[in-house]
């Protein structure tokens, strides 16, 4: 007998047709014996819906009613679900956060989870019934109802995962797995059968947003078994595993990219020491996050510092920069908004020497100038002019094996 | 310093400029020092479309489920309010049934109020914040999510005035007080300042629906002063208070109707004990609900026996009454839909004869034909042709010095 927990996102119960359709799935499962905990969002548009009610009641809705109002939103899906589980002759009971006592800080609309009370939720599974929980939501210490924020119901659902040791966490959403690239700029790219947290999280920061961060982090930190599914399509999906669990480890995972970068160069800047932070300072000051940072060996008591961060952000930052560059006495400010950030990720780097000269190689044949370059334990990323996005992404896609009809390298 | 609960219905916030202007209400009189308990219901036609939803969802929605769904209205309503209050600077708490542990048995759809914990409303209205509630919700001894049924905000508010022993309880609708019988058909119909519990629940079941019938009966057992008011209007309104507070007590509180009645007779019905539930008997297990009976003393062995019904039952009760005048032997069984029941409800009744007699008497002069009369300590009902209803009810008010322009009988 398994116990599995299900999380289902707006989209896959956004009508009662499609809530139906969850259903159907969930009491097929049900009937095969195995456990299920079922977390579902709110249907898609009903949160915005809410949102939108309480900015037309209020400039600066209140946080602690701004909860109270979008929890409405995953209460009508639990209710909804399970009447409809209990038509398909599926037991089953709804749960609020504040029920199954989904314990979190009071950090509203972006509260953390500190604990779950499991004791109705496994009395339940033990009673044969399916148990659906409101997902994104909490309730604090003094029993306020708290959200998790935008997409926290993936959250949720490894929480309950955990607190269950559950066999597996799926999480059903509209694609039916994680891809070694983009497949709307590599037609090649392939649907990975599993993947480790480190690389997940690797790929989800860098824009292959299939999953919310903090629940990979979560599923990695209590080690939940975690499964990207399609709600609409049959399929195994990708498994989101700890390292030790693939023996045999691909030497590359995917390659992720992110378009949203520019990137800003100061110039001759005097070198000493404190001199980054000096430049640093005032952009992060405005609340600008900085991505990439590369600073050269000064030669001739200079240095360039470059730096990457969001494309709206690059306004504001150049103005910043300019004071700094005259108040350091460094050269001039250059920048560029038409970069694109590529990234090789994978956990075979760490005992694979040679990545990053098969991958600087391969571009370089197709002429394409590296800007930038960065490197972690399981991660490559470069900065290229923004033209040569999909030209570099399927020379590398090609280059690492990772094509769909490069059969040797599948797993 | 006063401690009120103040209910709005669903219309009174129907929207948010309507929410706004009900926040605006409450943080005056908050301001006044006044402390205040809000109850709240669903925003009009919320319930309506969750109900919808569960129906498009479930041919037969699950009850227990049906109230996580259909409660979620209220918390919108509460977190919505609470927004506007906290943004006019009067510091406001919402709190959904569960939170405030508003018990009630496990009746889901119709549960009745067991208890209420008022810890937290008692500590925020000390810290000079204002409390509002879910209407109509509750929680049961495991926690489950219940609802009072439909206009179960009023008892909702009733229940807190008595845990609280509040100074008032205000329930706020679309009109502006009791009046002594529709305006829509005496336009002289007077507003009362002040009308007895018992007379209000006779005014009430009559068909003058101003308040449910549930939250006078609370409010009567426990002694709750109760008034009712216009969400819109300036005004007092109307104050329900026990009788022992008139001293000077009019003869007459009001004139109600109800044209939803018809009426069923059978003729000749052999007269033996026990022969009235037999032919009541078929009807009433038939969920049929009977108004007034009626029954002669028999002269000639046989006797007839008539009674009222809600209109829409008229057809099945019909033939069930044919087959029970077959098996008694009675005579035939005769009826009409074209009638309606007006009733002189009053308190002064108890201590003045001859009321009736002025009532008959009154409708006998405009050639009023009376063809059923029912009479109960505080109230008279007689049923006459639906064509006469304005005219009857006229005569009658004017007979009872009822009229605006009577100043005499003021109260």
């Amino acid at each position: 007998m398994t116990l599995i927990v299900q999380k289902y996102g707006g989209t896959s119960v956004g009508s009662i047709e499609k809530i139906g359709r969850v259903a159907d799935k969930v009491a097929a499962q049900a009937k095969t014996g195995d456990k299920i905990v079922v977390a579902v969002s709110a249907m898609s548009g009903e949160t915005n819906r809410l949102i939108e009610l309480a900015q037309t009641m209020s400039l600066k809705p209140h946080a602690r009613e701004l909860d109270v109002l979008v929890s409405t939103g995953e209460q009508v899906t639990i209710a909804l679900l399970s009447m409809a589980l209990n038509d398909r002759a599926c037991e089953a009971r709804s749960y609020t956060g504040s029920q199954i006592r989904m314990l979190t800080d009071n950090a509203h609309g972006k509260a953390r989870i500190k604990d779950i009370q499991c004791d109705r939720i496994r009395s339940d599974l033990d009673a044969g019934r399916v148990v659906v929980v409101a997902g994104f939501q909490g309730v604090d210490e003094d029993g306020n109802i708290t959200t998790l924020g935008r997409g926290g119901s993936d959250t949720t659902a490894v929480a309950i995962a955990a607190a269950l040791n559950a066999d597996e966490c799926q999480i059903y959403t509209d694609v039916n797995g994680v891809y070694t690239t983009d497949p709307r700029i590599e037609p090649k790219a392939r649907k990975l059968d599993t993947i480790t947290f480190e690389e997940m999280l690797e790929m989800a920061s860098l824009g292959s947003k299939v999953l919310q961060i903090r629940s990979v982090e979560f599923a990695g930190k209590y080690n939940v078994p975690l499964r990207v599914l399609s709600s609409f399509e049959e399929g195994e999906g990708t498994l989101i595993t700890l390292e030790e669990d693939n023996v045999e480890q691909a030497l590359i995972s995917g390659i992720a990219f992110n378009k949203d970068e520019a990137q800003l160069t100061i110039t001759g800047v005097p070198d000493y020491p404190g001199v980054a932070s000096k430049i640093l300072g005032p952009v992060t000051a405005a609340n600008i996050e900085i991505d990439m940072i590369v600073q050269n060996i000064a030669d001739d008591g200079t240095t360039d510092f470059t730096f990457t961060l969001q494309r709206s952000d690059y306004e504001t930052a150049s103005k910043l920069l300019t004071q700094v560059k005259d108040s350091l006495g460094a050269k001039k400010v250059i920048g560029d908004v038409e970069i694109v950030k590529i990234s090789l990720v994978g956990v075979g780097m760490r005992s694979h020497a040679g990545i990053a000269n098969t991958m600087f190689d391969s571009l370089a044949k197709e002429n394409i100038n590296i800007r930038m370059i960065s490197t972690s334990e399981i991660k490559i990323s470069v900065v290229v002019e923004e033209k040569y996005l999909e030209l570099a992404v399927r020379t590398l896609h090609a280059a690492f094996g990772l094509d769909s009809d490069a059969a040797s390298k599948s797993r």
